[in-house]
Formats: C-alpha cells, structure tokens, sequence
C-alpha cells in the first residue's frame, strides 16, 4: 500500500502513518520527493486498515498495490478452472452454449423447448422456475412446481439444467431437484448472505454481473463464494447499465479479456439479457466468442411470441438451429470448437 | 398503450396487434399517418401483455403511457405520506437528521455515540450490526449482539434506531430488539423476496436507491413493499455510480424534486455514503434539505480515525454540532425547521 | 408525434394543443383513454415546434414517432454505401484494416511504419499530425510538417492515407496534401461549425462517436456532414465512458449491429483508443469483425515503447501481422474477406 | 510518480525502468515488497514519459502523484480568483444570477427580456446568437445580426452580456460587439483550438463542463485557456449524462466542493439545462447556493411557450422574480447575499 501525504503535512503526521503501519506488522519504506512525501508499506496490505490510514491527519490518498481478491485471481492459480457436469466441461476447449426459455410455463413448453435445446446441439437447459421482476403485478415465476417440470422435461433430452436461486429459503428445493448448475442474478450479485449460502455446497454456481458492477467488484462477489469453499464459479457477463438508450444493455466484450488476465474462472456470456432483443442476440454471441469467451447463455422459446416473459428478447427454434451453425464458424476461427 | 408499427407493416399485422389488444379487454384507437401506423390501447394498460406486443411481427416500438406503479404514485393519492415513529414525525415540516456510526462496535463506543447524537440535537439514531461489505475478508458486523448492544445505546438517549436488514432470516431479532426503523440498502433495493417480507410488517422501511437504479425502478420496489400492506416507506438517495472518480457516488440531487412530484413518501438523504468524505458532506446536507428533502441520514463516530468501517467518511461529534446549526439555516430559508 | 396529456388536463388545453399542431400543416387523432387523453399528430412530425408543444398547459410528454435524421437512415436507402478509396472500398464484402502510429513523429518513424502497415497486408494507413491533447502540456503534433512526412511515406507504399483534422483552418492544407479520408475525432463529433464545413466537400469522412454520445446524436452528427452534400461518411465506435476503471473506454459491440439497421453506412471500430491497452487489441478487434464491423482502426508503431503518444496501446509490427492473420479467419467465418 | 512492477518482474526490467526515469532528470526510491517491486520517482513528474513508462517491459501500473493541472490549482494558488466585469465581482460574497433566453429571436423579445432580468434583479444577461443544436435541421441562431441585437437590448439596462462562442471565425465579431464574457460550451470543452484562441484574449470566459467530462479533464481544459494567458475563467456545472431518464442531466453538487477544494477559480451552476424542464429549476437552483456556487446560468424568456428553442425549460419573468426571492433567503444562510 502506497500513503501518499499532503503536500503541507508534517512530520508528526508522516510519523502517526508511519506508526500504524507497523502496529500492523509491516515495515515502512519513506520516499521525500519534491512536492509530497510517499510513505510504501512493505508486508502483507490485507492487514492494513486502509479506511483508517485514508481518515489520518495529513493523508491524502491511498492506493492499494495488490488486488483486494486471492483465490479467485490468476495471479496465484495460473491454470484455468474446468467445470465439469455430467461430462460436460466448462471453461476448457469446448464452448458451450446453454439455451432454454426465460421461465418454466408448462410441461408442455419445457418438453418442446428440451427438444429445441438438444436439436440445435446444445448441451445445457436454462430455465426460471423463480423470477426476478421490476414490478411486483408481473408474472413472479411457477416457484418449486417449475422446478419439477423442469427436471422432467430435461431429463428425457438428458441436459442438466441451469436454474436461478433468489432467496436462501429455496436452496433446499434445489438441492432436492438436482438442481445441476445454480445461477445467481445480477440483482443478487452483492446479497453477500446469498452468496455465503452458495459457497458452502460443491454444485456449480454461474454468477451473473450486476448492472453497473467493476469487475473488480464481481471477482469480489465471486471471492465471497470460494472463500466459502465453493470453488466451482462461472462468470456471466450480461451487459450493463449505460446512457444509450438504443438497446437495453450495453455488453462489456471488454471485460472478457479482462477477466482472462485477471482470474482463472470460466467465463461465459448471455447475449440475450444484455441487448434486450433476439434480432441483436447473432452479432453478440459471435462477438462474444470471437473475444474468448467460454459459453453462452440464451433465450429460446417454442414460440417467442408467446412467451410469459421477455417475448421479445428469444430465438425461436430455428434461429437458435441457425446461430449454431455460425458460432461453430467462428469457434473454429478462434481455434476451439462447439 | 402505443404501438408504433413499422413503416411496411401489414394490414394483417395490424390486425393482429388489435386482436391482442382486444382480447385483454382494452379497445383501440388507429392512426394511419403518412410514414406509420400507430395503434392506441384504450383501458386499462396495465393489463396488456407489454412484451409479447413488442414481439409481435411488424411492430416496431410499444410506448406506455402510465406510470407502473400505482400505490406509491402522487397521481393517485395526493397528500404528502407522513411517517410517525415514537413522536416523531418524517415527512412533514420538520426535517429529520438520523445520525450515528457505520457500524456498532462496542457498548462504549455506541453509548458515545449515541450521547453525541443527541447533544447535536438528532432525534434518531442510526448504526450497523449486519454491515454488507464488498470483501469477505473486511468486518461484517457484530450481528444479534450488535443489535442488543445498539438498542440499549439508544434506549439510554430516548432515540428510536435504524438498521440494516439484509436477510430475511434476520427479521426475527429485528422485530425482538424492537427496531424502530429497518433500512433495506442500496444492494438489496431489487432483493424482492426481502421486499415482500417487510411489506408484511407494519415497521417504517428505508429503502436506498439502488447504485444505478432509475427513479422508475426504485418506486416499483417501493410498490413491492407497498402491495404487501406495509405503507410506511421513505425513500432515501445515496449517490449513484457514475464516470467520475474524484470521489465516490454522484449525489442524484435533481431525483428529489422529481421524487416529490411523482410519490407522497418522504424523502431523504444520505450525504456520507454519497460523498464518501467527510468532508464532502456539509455542502451535500445543505444542497439536499435546500432541494427539499425530508431528512438525512448521517455518519457520526466518537472518534472517526479509529471506526471500524468507512473512517474517512465520518463526521466528529463537534462536525455534527457544527453541521446541525448550519442546516437550520438552510431549513427556515427553505420554510421548514429542524 | 404523440402528445400525452396530464390526466387532469382541460378540453381548453387538449383544444390549444390541436391547434399548434394543425397550424403547422399536420392533422390530428385524439384518442381518449380511461387515464389520459392522447393526441397523434398525422403528417411530417418534422415540421412541429416539439419543445412549445412540450411547455404548453396541460401537455405531460412529447413522444417522436420517426427518426429525427433521414439521409443516413436506411429507411430511406436500403443498399449499403460503398465509399471507395483508390480502388479500395470500405462497406463492401472486403474488410479494411486501417493501421498506423498515433503521431506523426519523424520521416524515419513513418518511412517503417509504413512499410510495417503494408507488409502486414492493411491497404491504408492512419496517423496523427495534429493531436487533441487532454493536456496542453503534452505534445501536439507536428502540424502541417507532419501532413507532409505522412503523406511521403504512404505514397512510398501506395498507401491511402487517414488523418484528423480538428479545426476549420486547417482544411486547406489537407486538401494541398490530398488527405484521402479526413477523421473527425471524438471530441468533435457535435463541433457542428466543423460538421458543416466537412460537409461542403467530397473526401470521405471517419466521424468517431463522442465519449459519451447515443446512437441517435452520432447520427445526426452525420446527418450535418450528408445535409451540406457530403455522403461519404464511415462511422467509428471507438469506446464510450463507464463506471468501469479496469480499462480505459467501454467498446460498444451492440452499437455494430444497432447501427448496420439503422443506417447504410459503413461502421467501423478502433480497439485501440477503446481499450486503451495493446494486450485488449487483438480481441476486440476479433469481437468487432463477428459483430458485422466492415474495418478497424489499429494502432500500430515501429517501437511501441519509445512512441511519443499513447505508448502503451499501439501494437508491434510483429502483432498486427499475427492479428491480420487472426482476422482473416474471424472474416471468412462470416462470410467475409480482409 | 509511482511505478509499480509485475509480480514476475525481472532485476533487468526494473533497471530499465530506473534508467528511463533518472535520464528524465529525476532520482529514484526502490521499495522491494513481499508481492511486488515499486519504483517511486522523486523530482517534476511531468516531466516523465507516462505513457512509455506504462509500455516498459515488467510494469504493471503508473500512478501519478500529482495533479496534472498547475495555474488552476489550488494548491498553488490559495486565494479565491476574483472576476470582476463592469463593477459585478464574481467569485466573492455576492452570487450572481446571470438570466436570460436560449436564444436572441427579435429585437422586441430581447428588450423585454432584458427588462425582465433587470426587473428580477440580475446583474447579467445571458442570451445565444450562435446555438449549437443536435439536428441540423433545427434553428441554428441569428448569428452576427443576433450579437447586434442583444447588445442593443442589454445596454438599455446597463447589463453585461454573455454568449457563446463555437468557432474561431466568429471571434472577432464577439470582440466588435463588446461581449463582455465569452461561454464554452458543452460541446466544445475539449475543442483545444478553441480552447488556444481564447487564452490568447483577457475576456473572462465561462467553461462549461462536458457532458461525461471528469473534473480532472475539465480542469486540465481550463489550464488549456490559462496557459494561453487567460486566467479570467469561470466553470460552469450543467449536469452530466448518466443513465437516468426521468429527466434530462444528472447534476453534479458534488462536484461544487470539490471544485472549491482543487481550484480557485469561480464555479456557477446552470440547472435549466440540467435538469431540462422549468419546474426543476428552482430545486436546482437552491441546491447549487446551498452547496457553495458563486451564481447560476438560468433560461428566462418572457413568453416560454413561444421560445425558439428549449422553450420547456425557460423560466417566465414571474418565475424567476420569485426564485430570486428564494434564493436571497439561501444565499444569507450560508452567509453570502444576492
């Protein structure tokens, strides 16, 4: 940690900074320039009150060296983390593409959509049983019953299934429905009781970005739930929040080479959340693959139009057959495959 | 409802959107104009099944024309809310300053606090047991043993309290230590099976904004709690998240007098967390009551150096005494009083 | 236009707003729903005082129904614009990579980096003889010399060359020096006096988007340049500011497919000002050409390390050749050539 | 200056990152950490090649100490700058609201105007020859017939006049008419040549911050203009874009004390094209006295429904003598007058 003093502060000052550090068990190194003194702690920063240091007299800025994350940071885990469910593998080679409608509506809906899921080649079923919505009159989710739907329709095309929790009070209805892959949402990405709660199983869990979240954030949500154990995390980068009001949400392709450098996590993407509209999902998803991406997550629906939720924003079963076939393109075009 | 259809929309995707329309109960308007024709939805929109409109063929863009919220809107319920706690009124002519430290630290510490409180002339006290923080390594509150310790503080000042909730498991202790006041904060604005839980309560809810939550979102969370049963809400500002890095969170100042025309809650501010510097929140306590909120919500520690969480950002006891004098200036300017 | 009124707006205001609209040669549809009263006005929208409407009595929204711009919309010119450069086209199936240093430095630096740029197989060349600076402090450019080196070592390899010009008064010189496509930088995208005067002449224009421009406003920018006679104009994204600090601008990916629906002219992307930093280049250039980008805009210096600008974000010769190798197969994965 | 190395970083690499800081003329200090090596470089840090330290091999961040800002900065400057244009002081004890419409129309509108203003109390008239508009299509201003005009108006009530000025070509005109304080507008904040043009004048200007400019850039463009010679400089908050659409620019009050804390120079406050609408005004208004501006920048017109452009926004003269009467009450509880 670097303590960089006013340019007026004394010395007495210089000395308090300089005592606090060492009360911490680090040692000091004082460099005296021409406009400021600078005062480099030298140990472990994790232990410096650094809140503390910022509220001393004379103090004008803070500025931490290392990153505030450790498990998840690839700086101390260089391998990339493979995800395995059922034989499928996240993270590695092969860019998965996990597709399904935005919420569980009948059993007929989900057998078809399974159907429309595994015809298209993708290896994975999203769905919500339990729904997050802005206004408290929209349709609020099927709850455990869409759970069970779920299930069976997944079960007969033999695709694990992607599911969100909400509240900590559901975990057991997933536990007992084998849920295979937990999402939490992006308005649920600090809900740090949530977050603990998941960090104490061993089934994978997809995190989503919240709306307007630094990825610095995100890997310290992420960092909560291996700290719990849990080391089996999938990053979803869903779009963010933004002044442009052309689309819903503007996608940060930045943020996944970012995340490469930064943490040796999946990273996958949802195409269909961040624009808003199934007619943005092709250039999105390509795009997100084309820089690095691990996967997809994507709305598909029987029957778009006749959706409960988000009509507008999922592929129909022959778009998804569509963009399939493109993506597999441009896998290749980045040396993996689907 | 309006519903924009594209330039070379059919007449037959006209007549389906009418068909929707109509068969949700609403009757229509048609527009043929030179480059568009624009359908009216007459009755009661909130009815009409928004998105799967917008995914209709040939249409081009939906336009609602009231609000979505309803229990919280001025349109529909004219007067000023005001909320009563122990005597004291939020809401009305007095402007109320809620003041205390981030978090409870020790029965000493809060029992300062809370004589410091008073003396500045606050008639309610505020304080963290359960504290959401951005790592897992960081503090994270003293818990149930923070609440006792924070009740029996307050108790000795005759200030009623305000604390955090973060989990719904926690409800129980909150109702036991008797709390007075339960604050939902910014990363659980959108946390809606919390929202439905302290909409079943009858105890006054703070609701922060969320850290990019528009005024639109916030008052649809608002009307989660409100559809409950519980109408005792206060909205309060607290900076959103924005480009600037000069400090922390933009103070959304102009969100006041909008929030004042569109709901009859109270609405207050909290300039620490705002700021993120002391030093910050004169001017923004002033700029706030002057724009015409009901109140604040202030950070004050004994001995702001040594706090355990958000050190820089809080006022002394004599800041808060100083404060105090400068802001019923601010009050009677403003035909209020504090 | 649609024109919303208050709910409690009177027969005398619904009356005075019709009367506005049909003095200005429109005729208009009133439909009156259960809530609110709305009046569409049929005819060119354009032609209406949208803020007088927006302040009379009564009047609650204005809402347009057309696109406020109509040259550069592909409403009104379905083909895409091919804009060609010496026998190079830009919005055609082939793909351009336009590559160079950020300034013009000395006739040795752009002599190499001019040869790099066409061993590396780019058909035009960018770089930088006058330079907004956020700094006055920092180097300008080298002004009109710099014109001439730039134009000596393209012509040695038959290189179109790309330069921007940031004040009227520079113009006459970068005819003298037959600038092929003159850019207009970001912090000009709304300098309309400049807008306009670009738009007397015929060069192609690169019009980059302001930091924080919409859609909509880059667009009516464009719309200036078309409206003086010029048509030959390539819109650059190039990054917009966040609330993310991890880097420096925020790419906007969904601006590429957004943009090739509502215009026909070519878009192009600059991963280098986006991200800020080399190593984000090659990625995002990829996520660029799958999102349906017809070029790039690359930073690319002899000796990226000793550049007198923007160090730390041009490429070496060795990456852009490994990058148009890359490139080349993003582009025939959809269906596309470099 | 503060260079901090990759953990990995070799003893070469930080050799070479010495050497290219002490043959800058400045000394080094080495602090060798636990996780990382820093390298702090003590003398003129503006004197070192930022950029090609960031591009070095080995180095992971470069932070600056110092402010990148000098004849504008506090720090060197501690007395407030006083502007003083014929007998009105801006940047003292007294506030000064500076009024008037968007943009000059006729002759009669401007005596009107500028007789309501006086009437108002006002010290100085604001008034646009030359506007800046999003479409091309819409008024673009009178032009040089427009400055007669408002000069003509304004000197009937012995009000100095402010306007602003988009290109260099118009500079010379604004001189003949005697405009008393040049504005920069949004738009044009980073328009450095202009930026140069003006430096070479002793005209005060009024700098408008950008529309998603940082208070640093913002900063450094005033430095553009004190460099130049012109130190008669007043900065002008007028909302930021963010993603709120509730209303039109997110005032920044927060950036009223810092500004206070950074710079010397005078801040006022424009909260008609912030916030967009008339009834925010006043809110705004009081919030900008109350946070420390030195004076507001309102639209007035005598007939807003009539105005030319931005006629939602503009104030009526009963409007704004009732905001001056509110805003004396404000401006004595902070101790100051109007």
């Amino acid at each position: 940690m670097i303590i960089i003093m006013q340019s007026h502060a004394t010395e007495a000052e210089v000395q308090a900074v300089v005592t606090k550090i060492e009360s911490a068990g680090l040692t000091t190194n004082i460099s005296r320039g021409t406009e400021r003194t600078i005062i480099g702690a030298i140990g472990n920063e994790r232990e410096l009150p650094h809140e503390s240091l910022l509220a001393s007299p004379g103090v004008d800025d803070v500025m931490r060296i290392v990153k505030p994350y450790k498990i998840v940071a690839r700086e101390w885990h260089e391998e990339n983390t493979l995800i395995t469910v059922k034989d499928i593998t996240i993270g590695g080679d092969e860019i998965q593409i996990i597709a399904g409608p935005c919420s569980v509506e009948t059993q007929a809906q989900m057998d078809l959509a399974a159907q429309n899921v595994a015809e298209a080649g993708c290896r994975l079923m999203r769905g919500g049983a339990f729904k997050p919505r802005t206004s408290p009159y929209a349709f609020q989710g099927k709850g455990v019953e869409g759970l069970e739907i779920f299930r069976q329709a997944a079960d007969k095309q033999n695709l694990p299934i992607v599911t969100e929790l909400m509240d900590v009070r559901q975990l057991d209805s997933f536990l007992e429905h084998g849920v295979d892959i937990i999402q939490i949402g992006t308005r649920n990405m600090q809900n740090f009781d949530l977050l603990k709660e998941v960090g104490k199983i061993h089934i994978p869990i997809i995190l989503k970005r919240g709306l307007c979240s630094t990825i610095s954030e995100w890997l310290m949500s992420a960092e909560y739930i291996a700290a719990g154990g849990n080391h089996n995390i999938i990053l979803c980068e869903r779009g963010v929040r933004s002044f442009e009001t052309a689309y819903r949400n503007m996608l940060d392709v930045t943020a996944i080479p970012v995340l490469k450098k930064e943490t040796h996590l999946p990273v996958i993407v949802d195409p269909s959340h961040a624009g808003g509209k199934a007619a943005l999902v092709p250039a999105l998803s390509k795009a997100a693959i084309a820089a690095g991406a691990d996967g997809l997550l994507v709305e598909v629906h029987p029957n778009p139009c006749e959706a409960w939720c988000d009509a507008d924003q999922a592929l129909s079963p022959l778009d998804i057959k569509t963009l399939m076939a493109e993506l597999k393109l441009i896998a290749q075009a980045v040396g993996r495959k689907i």
